[in-house]
Parts: C-alpha cells; structure tokens; sequence
C-alpha cells in the first residue's frame, strides 16, 4: 500500500510542523504543502526556507487540504478546531502534535461535528530548546517516538494514514489510549517540569536568593533546566493534563515524605534503599537508547 | 607574603585529592607531596601518574607533613582525624573537602585535641562524573568556589595558609560560618539529589515502570542525571546535613503543595506566577558565569 497526499496543511510552522513539513517533503510523498498561522512573517519565513510551498490565506483555504496538521500552541487547539470545521470536507484527515491528548479530543468532540471520526490525536516525542521556523530540521523526527490516540470512533484509514505520514518523517509509531498516553506523560515530562518550577521559585523567593545561586554547580544546572521552559505552555499543558498530573504531584510529594522521615529517623538502611533503587534504574535507562 | 609547603600530606589521592596535588605541583609551592589511602594500587596509580611524590606507610608517616588534606570519603573523616591525631605536630595545619561541615567540625573536635584550632574546615565546589586518580586534572579547581569555615578558635595562620593553598590551585575563597554553608549546599545541592532520587524511585517502583522510562526524554534526561550519582555517598552527605535538609524537603515539598492547590483550582494566572518567577531566575541565573 503506497502513501500519497496531494496537499498537506501545517497550521503553526514553527519548530514541529517546519521539521515535518521539511521531512515530509524530503520523502517526497506530498505534492503541496500549504501553511496557516496567525503571523504573517513567520509564513513568509517558513516559505522562503522552503518549508512549505504556499501560504494559506484562511481556515477555509487552508481546508482544501487532504491532510492537516495542527501545530500550533495548544492553548489555540479549539479555535483552530473550530475556525476549520465548516470548511472540512468528508474525506479530510486532521492531526494534532500537542502533548496532552484528553483535552484536545474533547475539544475536537464539541468541534468537529461528523469530521470528527477523522481526527486522529497525535504527539510526537521531539523537541528542541530552539523554537520557530528557522528552527527545523528534516531529521527532528529520525527515530523518535510519536503516540497515536485513536478512540473507538477513528475511521481506520485516518490512523493508517497519519501513522504513514509520520512513518515517512522518520519517527516509530506507538498507539495507545489517550488516558494512558496523559498518565505516561504526567508522570514522565509534566512532573519533572513542576519539580523543577517548583525548586527555582522555592529559592528565587528568599532573601538570600543571590548568594545561594552563587554556589549552585552542575547538579543544580542539571536538575534545573527546565525550569528556564515557557512559563505560558507549561500552565497551559499543566492544565490541560491536570487530573493526571494532580495524581502524579502527590505520588512524588508521599515519596520525598517517606525521604524525609527516614532522613528524620536517621534511618541510613532506607535511605540507601531509596537511594540504590533510584540510581540503579537511572543508570539501567541511560545505557538503553532512546 | 609568600606561600610554601615544605612537605603535603593528601589523604585520599582520587579525583579531588589528586586534581589539588596536580595543581600545586604545576603552580611549584610544595616541594613534597605524600599520599595515605586504604588501597596500595591507587596510591601507586596516583604516584606513577606524577601526582604524588611518595606513599605514607601511615597515618604516623603522613603525620610528618606541615599540612594534610582530608580528600577520603566523608564517611571515614572521624577515623581518619583519630588516627592522625595523635602524630599530629603543634604546628600542622589540617584541612578538609567535604560537602558539609557542621558535622566534619564536630568530629574533628572530638578528636584532634590541641590541633583542633589548626584545623581548617573546606569545601572546594568542584567535581565530575569521573572518580579516582586517573581523572585527576590540574585545572579541576580553575575559578571554581572553595568554601572555608573557620571557627572563632581557629588559628589565623592556618586559615590563612588553606586560604593561600586553594588560590595557587586556581580557585576563589570565600569564608563564612558552617551552618551557613550547610543550609546553603542544602537548598543547591543536597535537596536536587533527594529531589532527583525520588523522582526516579518513584517511577522505578510501578508495575508500569518499563513503559514510563520508553517516553521518558530529555526533559526528564537533564532532571535524573543526578539521580545516578552514588548512593552510599548521598546516604552519607543527607545524613551529615539532616537538619538544613530537612527544612529544605519541607520548604520544597510547600511549593509543591502550592502548585498542586492551584492546580486543583484551575487557578490560571497562579501557576503561570510561579513558572513565569522560576523561569526569569533560572534563565539569569544560566547567563552568569559558575
């Protein structure tokens, strides 16, 4: 079975849609790739990267489409969803990049109307600290993961057709239940993230700020760095994959309890316990590739 | 005022131990430097690696030294100043490298006797994943903070001494009381280690584990890399700095709980506070130099 689309549209060509957009292209399995986005710039950017082949002058327009990829801010994911559902037409696939998968399939159900069936829920797992078109990279994807969400709805040449197209960009596909993909998530990338927020703003907010940073070295650089993530997207994920990730702060918060009261208790036994269990699965995971 | 060292003792010639002797061979302000360890094979590493001179067949033998530097493991500082002291001349200066130093302090006034005010308590915030001599570099120190503690009994002289002995290494001093050092590697250092180990237990300890670490990516890469540090020794530092490390898991584990509260509110513009703050000093933070 050979995989084909005639015109493809990325709404956001930033670092993602750009990267998949210069994979797609680099495949040659997509005759037309048109942009949508809400900067003008960006677009023209984007073109003269040769990222994509034309501009989309509207959703409408931008429906003309086989396929469409949104790729925007997540937080803009209903609007687009909305701006677009008038203009579908029976056959178009829709897909998505964001990284919570609940909320963007509830918000394609009170969206989409009879599209709907068509829209597969996607997250590929890539990303880089540099952002916008200038940013993307054909290979972005080569070996990366990318999960797929399909419900019991999903028209099955939707998901066989977004699982080639990402097959195409290079990534391995894994499909799994939006629930489980969140709960992954949460606990993998949402919670480190919280952590670190939570450890900068800790120390940001006391007097003796300036001379604690002064001493901070290389684990803290580590532990840290993503704290310096997009204040705006980390409330926006934060919230949109709450309840999972609600569930997560206090699985972590019980285990640096139980932390401290062995430190507490002067309980070396436990705390080595903690401690080997901890680097022993570290290590394991570093050495696997990734 | 010039600074010479007729003759160092260094006990414990791995990768803090030997980068010191390295660095003060290179700068030419000791003549002799002798190297006292519980394994015969490292010493002779570290002596045919040019980083010590010759091997104290004991604690009396490195006892001849005018000044001796504690570079072991930090659980083994007790014994180590028990063994010594008795050999100890009036004049020798002893100075250490641990991580903390309220509890160095108090070992060393249990046993050092009449040397305890010649005793210099340090901290040189340097390190790498590497351990042992063969890692020992001569530039280790190179701008890099060394924390000194000196006491209200501590000799002027020796202070000054330690003080003159890191600067030829290359490092800058900066002096203040032990509780303050404690509380302040407490909040940078020590707390990111539990914070990172819990993480990562956390997740080690599900039924699901294997699949979680599948999608865990770089976020959560830069977060643990701590977490594979050495068990035994981290066991060892939270023990020895329990008291500031436990009102920084309960400080920590506060902003936690502040997150999750807004969270569970869906209160928006909270969690964005709280990111956009630890965004901004984590962000001025990376810019200054370490």
């Amino acid at each position: 079975m050979s995989f084909h689309v005639n015109r493809l549209a990325v709404v956001g060509v930033g670092l993602i849609g750009g990267s998949l957009a210069a994979a797609l292209k680099q495949a040659g399995v997509v005759d037309e790739i048109i942009g949508l986005g809400r900067r003008r710039d960006t677009l023209e950017q984007a073109r003269s990267l040769g990222l994509i082949d034309g501009i989309a002058e509207s959703p409408k327009d931008a429906a003309r489409a086989d396929m469409i990829v949104l790729a925007m801010p997540v937080a803009q994911t209903e609007a687009v969803f909305a701006a677009l559902a008038p203009h579908l037409h029976a056959s178009t696939i829709v897909t998505d990049v964001g990284s919570t998968k609940s909320d963007v399939i509830a918000a394609a159900r009170r969206t989409l109307g009879r599209n709907f069936s068509r829209f597969v829920p996607g997250h590929p797992i890539a990303g880089a600290e540099k952002n916008g078109p200038q940013a993307a990279r054909a290979d972005l994807f080569q070996g990366k993961n990318v999960v797929l969400c399909p419900l019991a709805e999903t028209d099955a040449n939707a998901l066989a057709g977004v699982e080639s197209l990402w097959k195409h960009a290079g990534a391995q596909v894994a499909v799994m239940p939006a629930e489980r993909h969140d709960r992954i998530f949460a606990a993998v990338s949402h919670l480190p993230h919280l952590a670190a927020f939570a450890l900068v703003d800790d120390l940001a907010g006391r007097e003796e700020a300036a001379e604690f940073f002064r001493y901070a070295a290389s684990g803290f650089r580590d532990f840290t760095r993503i704290a310096g993530s997009s204040p705006e997207m980390w409330r926006d994920i934060a919230l949109a994959n709450r309840e999972a990730l609600l569930a997560e702060l206090s699985a972590y918060m019980a285990k640096l309890g139980e932390i401290a009261t062995a430190l507490d208790r002067q309980d070396a036994a436990a705390l080595e316990k903690i401690f080997t269990r901890a680097s022993v699965a570290r290590r394991k995971w570093e050495k696997k590739p990734q």
